[in-house]
């Protein structure tokens, strides 16, 4: 019997992965991922990307696929092919990914934001697959997401949609990478919370306990990251479970204004520093909670994200079918 | 020859205005308008429609109408037919409108959510007439709004979409009434920006020339409202001009974080308050153009309103032929 494989391609800054998808099974049948060499500008990346399809296709028959769906940071543009400005990749203004890759396998190609994708990904066969409308959010290196209204990605006019991230919580807040003051990046971006944490770290009066973060680091405090705080906070370290929680308490600040705006009621939480767990969720399930309108309220639902590292190769391969 | 008459109902909590809109010459033919008798329950509020209907359709012949359209304040259900709880309206938890009028008249009715029908005016006959897609907000007593995505409105899963007044510009702000802190209505809705002006002028120092505000209120600062500040701001006085660049640069932080959300590039701003002008106008588009992303800065305009108090009438009539 001939089955509907599809490739999903997740591109990131340093890592490409794939994996051939059968969408009716819902099931990744197998995943490949190679070196991205984005500082080695586009054509360098396009040959990988050659690469990582071909690996792919091996050990299945060309005519079992329907078509190839590629996630990739920047803003992709209305015609689902062309990709632009993605951030760390060197001499990329604009590149139409879409029809070399088209051209070289001859199959369908659909191109889309990689957390558009993700978001996707969520909302067919993860964390979203009760919900046909949601937000998506992906908490990680930034704060990106997607927005998914009546089970399609909403791109906006000009495909650049969902950027979450630069949503601005305080506006004397501290300066933000976008050039703005106080996105909830700012304050939550993995180098952000970092340092933030640090900073906090040393203004500990000297007879507060020490937190056992300062240990996992080896008293290297530069050496600070997100997984090493939820470790200290798994481990019972009040500090560390504070800075989580008011990580998660000023992401559901920006989370509701979204809410309020787009009268949305359901947000899917993903990407790694989401994976700390409990602490983050309920913090921001509860400022969610406290802040959103009246109507809206009593069906607020803050979900951890399910498919993790695939829901962007998830929601890659099930662009193919949606286009 | 027979024409395309609509009528446009505009329902306030004190006045309901209405029209009779040839919708193909883009233009009102007549106007009329009623107290509203908000306070004396549904079925007052319902008599007083009757009413207003009855006296626009008198001088037209029946069979030139083709349907009527009302914009409410609350929530209108997807069945644009249902209001629930507008605001400042006694005994009014959910209403089935638009099928009682119905009845009455034997017309197709659409009710939607004033802000959203005043959006949708726009958008057909008003400022937004060469843009699809953009962003609506109407300053005056609260800060409300609509979005137009594809020249129709965005009214989100369950109707309530819009809510730009509770897009939150500083997580520890003032309390708003909503409930939440530091929501952009909270700073420049028609109460709070009066009371924020008394503040300032009793903060400032006696040497302090002394502003035309406290001339035009007589001295009685109680009686500030942001006409009166507009008028002074007019009048060439300083403080009055730096309440107001203040406020609009506050309104541009909340439309920053919506753009960026949303993709969108353009904003229409309408309502009672941003007839204040220029200063206003100039404000606003300074801070969303210093705010926004990247992708979005170059194509940013922020644009005055066309219809002023006919955007919610052109709105309501067009309801009928967009349905």
């Amino acid at each position: 019997m001939k089955r509907n494989l599809t490739i999903g391609i997740d591109v990131g800054a340093t890592t490409i992965k794939g994996g051939v998808v059968d969408i009716v099974e819902s099931k990744i049948l197998s995943q490949q991922k190679v070196d991205t060499f984005a500082l080695r500008g586009p054509s360098a990346v396009l040959q990988q990307l050659n690469l990582i399809i071909k690996e792919l296709m091996l050990e299945y028959r060309y005519d079992e696929f329907t078509g190839i769906g590629i996630g990739a940071p920047g803003i992709v543009d209305n015609d689902n092919s062309t990709v632009k400005n993605p951030p760390n990749f060197t001499d990329w203004t604009e590149v139409n990914l879409g029809e070399v890759i088209k051209k070289e396998f001859n199959l369908p190609v659909v191109v889309e934001n990689d957390a558009n994708a993700a978001a996707l990904g969520e909302a067919k066969f993860g964390a979203g697959i009760d919900y046909q409308n949601f937000l998506f959010i992906i908490w990680g290196t930034g704060v990106g997401g997607g927005i998914i209204l009546d089970n399609k990605i909403y791109r906006g006019p000009f495909g650049g949609a969902g950027e979450i991230g630069h949503t601005t919580i305080d506006y004397n807040g501290p300066l933000c990478n976008c050039g703005n003051r106080g996105c909830i990046e700012s304050y939550i971006g993995q180098r952000y919370l970092s340092e933030r944490t640090r900073q906090k770290l040393e203004q500990l009066p000297k007879e507060a306990p020490q937190s056992k973060i300062i240990q996992l680091v080896k008293g290297n405090l530069g050496l600070i990251e997100p997984y090493i705080i939820s470790v200290a906070a798994e481990q019972g370290d009040p500090f560390a479970k504070e800075i989580l929680s008011e990580a998660g308490n000023l992401l559901g600040v920006a989370i509701a204004s979204i809410l309020n705006v787009l009268d949305l009621r359901i947000v899917v939480v993903g990407g790694g520093i989401s994976a700390a767990g409990e602490y983050v969720f309920n913090a921001i399930t509860k400022s969610v909670r406290s802040r959103v309108l009246t109507s809206i309220k009593p069906d607020v639902k803050v979900i951890p994200a399910k498919l993790g590292n695939t829901a962007g190769i998830f929601g890659a391969a099930s662009l193919v079918i949606n286009k």
